[in-house]
């Protein structure tokens, strides 16, 4: 890594076997034959993106909940009339796989368009078994049929659905023993993720579905201190989990412990921005502590319709004030540890040799320009 | 007009001839054969967008700028070291005309793909004659190589250039003696704008440009009540100007008088997202007012570089609390007004046949995903 933290090499290049990257360094050093040779006619090269925190699968949107909203209607009387996250579980449940999984390939696409090369997806509008395994295996499928890496996420906990209403904690300890085994032993489980929140689960809630993951081996990851300050950040760290994402409303002192833990802080900028929030992640905190930044969509239908991870730079810059640096590995390298991916994020001997090329003359436009891609191709394990 | 305000045939059809609307209602009424048809499958078929307010054309970009702000670097010494619009200037004087097009061209078509079928570009980076004349060109000529309108705006009294410095008053006199006059005569112009503004030109330098305007039969616009209450609002007013726009500022004296003048009001959420404006326009009184409000992306290097007509939707919406239809009227019906175009904005009979095609549930979709596209198809003149 050079001053910048960018690393950068200009005319540059890349070399892959088997679809590792085998070298990489200025073009003139580049030695001996290749089998096919790519000429990326000047395109910058980055590291495939990373979108590694969405709700990308789920059934029906709140596009006329938005309009509703907008247009004077009260959102206690919209939730009252069956609105808000309960609507999105409604509609996951009332569709099969196939219909989730049409409704997430042009989601898909449009974040593939702009470089993405692996994709975190989240279940958590099922909130019962069998609508859980089906948001998971959807995801799974998205992977299979389009060129990227899907990493998955059990997110049962993420409300309390109506068939445990007033019985939180029985709704936790149901994930804990029969969701969560049950998603693990099909396979579908890369990582599990609880909504730590006082809207939502409190930390023994919690802590019994990460000591639930701990048991089947299985990394973790939390919603928190979105609404408050929960203290998400100690549990998580406590926990030693992969990440812990929002943290509007951390303290230092929690922050200082994820970054002890080797805790990646993952930051929303469109949540923030769609709900208007006033509150912001504590950034010179999380400097001051060494923490580890990401930046991800949290693309969802209630308070992050964002189907662009470009967007997300300009908003971590803009809202956060990250620096460029800073926000370009957040969807590379941190991105990759909030996923717990050694093997990715970096242009590097030895990992996957997922690339993503943008016709641009400095980085620094990937984070400058809004609502405009420059993405000219995308190279997944070397393809 | 239906209650909602836009108008909504289902299961309509649009039936063109000679690149004008001859017939719009519901497709069972359609009467007569076709010379040829298209079958839309089942996409939202909406007026051609509008983008009604852009600085499309100019020379390099502010990216690296941007950077250097986020990495701490104090602005007042950005500026003194030729950042800032100056920088934007040089970049654009140092620019032939076919590079101010091959800039402007890719820009051009990420707003095409959106379904923009017309679009406003000012000058105002030239700030000297030949700058300004070639910039305007650069713009004329986008409208020849791209299938859409291109209406250009005189802006020459957007800063005070060098060659005038502490000379203000006798720039706005250039502006309206010689470079407005010049590229009247070339055919250049379709409007005249001029920055209204503390930090820019004040009412009598406004006035100067504005009276030559009218003495050449050429209609007017502002930047106005941006930084503060300039009082651009009534001023626009008593000029009788197609629109006053930005508005941050401005009280609702003036917006009563804009609504009384019949100038439309011109929003830039844009602009208020990038420079994290706190101050807000005032809708609540341009309602009231029954001001028509356009919504535009004020595309430029420094304030808005914001090339996405959809995104604006989304932030008009949630930035400034527009509802749905005020938004989608705001990039169709009034931003035509804004520009003074009566033969587009709609689809009714006698029109021009610019529509644009999206694949979505409701038209509530255009403003509620973010850095989404479901356009999939433009018409231009019936083609
Ligand atoms: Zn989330
Ligand atoms: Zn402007």
């Amino acid at each position: 890594m050079q001053g910048d933290g960018l690393g950068i090499v200009e005319d540059g290049a890349v070399a892959a076997r088997a679809g590792r990257i085998a070298w990489v360094g200025p073009r003139a050093d580049l030695a001996g034959p290749a089998a096919e040779t790519t000429d990326c006619a000047g395109a910058w090269i980055l590291p495939g993106l990373i979108d590694c925190h969405t709700h990308l699968v789920f059934g029906g949107d709140r596009a006329e909940e938005f309009e509703r909203r907008l247009a004077g209607e009260d959102y206690a009387a919209i939730l009252k009339a069956g609105g808000g996250i309960l609507s999105t579980m409604r509609a996951t449940r009332a569709a099969d796989e196939d219909a989730l999984l049409a409704a997430a390939l042009p989601r898909t696409r449009a974040l593939l368009a702009e470089g993405v090369t692996t994709l975190e997806v989240k279940s958590g509008y099922g909130l019962a078994l069998d609508a859980e395994l089906r948001q998971l295996r959807a995801a799974r499928r998205l992977g299979a049929e389009l060129p990227l890496s899907v990493v998955t996420t059990l997110l049962a906990a993420h409300a309390v659905p109506p068939e445990f209403a007033g019985r939180r904690a029985d709704y936790a300890r149901h994930v804990a023993e029969i969701i969560l085994p049950a998603a693990a032993a099909a396979g579908l489980v890369d990582a599990v993720d609880v909504f730590h929140d006082p809207l939502a689960f409190d930390d023994a809630d919690t802590a019994l579905v990460l000591d639930a993951a701990a048991r089947l081996g299985l990394p973790a990851k939390l919603h928190g201190d979105q609404h408050g300050d929960a203290g998400s950040a100690a549990l998580g760290a406590r926990h030693r989990v992969l990440s812990v994402d929002h943290l509007e409303r951390a303290s230092p002192p929690g922050l200082r412990a994820m970054a002890d833990a080797g805790t990646v802080a993952v930051l929303l900028p469109g949540c923030t921005y769609f709900l208007r929030e006033t509150s912001r992640p504590d950034i010179a905190a999380m400097r001051a502590a060494g923490l580890r930044m990401a930046v991800a969509t949290d693309f969802n239908p209630g308070s992050s319709p964002a189907l662009s991870l470009l967007l997300m730079l300009n908003m971590a810059c803009t809202l956060f004030r990250l620096t460029v640096a800073e926000a370009l590995r957040g969807v590379t390298v941190q991105a990759a540890a909030a996923l717990g991916l050694a093997d990715r994020g970096r242009i590097a001997p030895g990992l996957r040799c997922d690339l993503a090329l943008f016709r641009i003359a400095r980085p620094a436009e990937l984070c400058y320009w809004l609502g405009h891609n420059p993405c000219t191709g995308r190279v997944v394990e070397g393809r």
